[in-house]
């Protein structure tokens, strides 16, 4: 099976494609200073980009695994998420609380999604 | 491949099918007022349940992660998995601390598993 | 399609093979007295190991979760990570804060890979 690599960028990928199965790189926030609902929102922008580029879409989301910097955030990053996800197509989830790399980061998410 | 959604509940699938693989969302214990070692009884029959959904076993997992709300209790949930792993067939696996959604929950494991 | 169990002792594998794809337990350093650069090295020394025995290497590296024990040590991982990576094929990767089951531990990092 073939491997293509999306967004390159030094020492990892934005995303990896083997096969049918996008493997999505921790996406966060291009704009930091948001708060958690703007960066998730922006987080899941970036997953659309991702996913349109590797010729996919979220309705093929397999998986996503959320780390959020606060867990009291949960409310406020799964508002972005329901106004988001495809209601027809849910991806498995699991969200635990994690400290990221950089502190002005709320939420980071990686996600597995299939080829159409 | 087909995409094929189990247990969808609003914003997320209990698993999410594609091809031969199953993706397990973080599965939680259903009573939380159970110790560390009940509640991971309590996760492990979840996922039972999901793969037999599924149409497959534990015997079929490749890989599972799991979210200790306190890393001091890795005896405890190891004693509930090594009460339940396939002895012939044992998933790779990683163990970490992180704090979960619901103060209660001691223990979240996410998988993926194969079809027979 | 096969599944293939490698390096299982006792309640884990090392890394499991389903059909293409390689799935890695979380490494962590078998010198757990180095610093975070030096079990860096020590854990992607055993990552190439368990490549090179599922019939694959680094090249074929499809996403890897870094877990480290300090958020503040990610200049010393990357140190190693740089040192190592396969410069036209750069995996997707995520890098959270997570304690670790030993408090020697510093890293800890699992990966999906391809087979060629």
């Amino acid at each position: 099976m073939t491997i293509r690599r999306l967004q390159p960028h030094g020492r990892l990928s934005g995303a990896v494609i083997h096969g049918n199965t996008v493997y999505l790189a921790g996406q966060v926030a291009d704009d930091p200073t948001q708060n958690t609902e703007g960066q998730t929102a922006d987080v899941l922008r970036q997953i659309d980009a991702l996913l349109k580029e590797a010729g996919t879409d979220k309705s093929h989301l397999l998986f996503c695994q959320v780390f959020l910097a606060d867990i009291a955030d949960i409310a406020a990053m799964n508002r972005a998420w329901d106004a988001w996800y495809d209601r027809a197509n849910p991806p498995g989830r699991a969200t635990v609380e994690a400290k990221l790399v950089d502190t002005k980061w709320r939420v980071e998410i990686t996600g597995i999604a299939a080829l159409p």
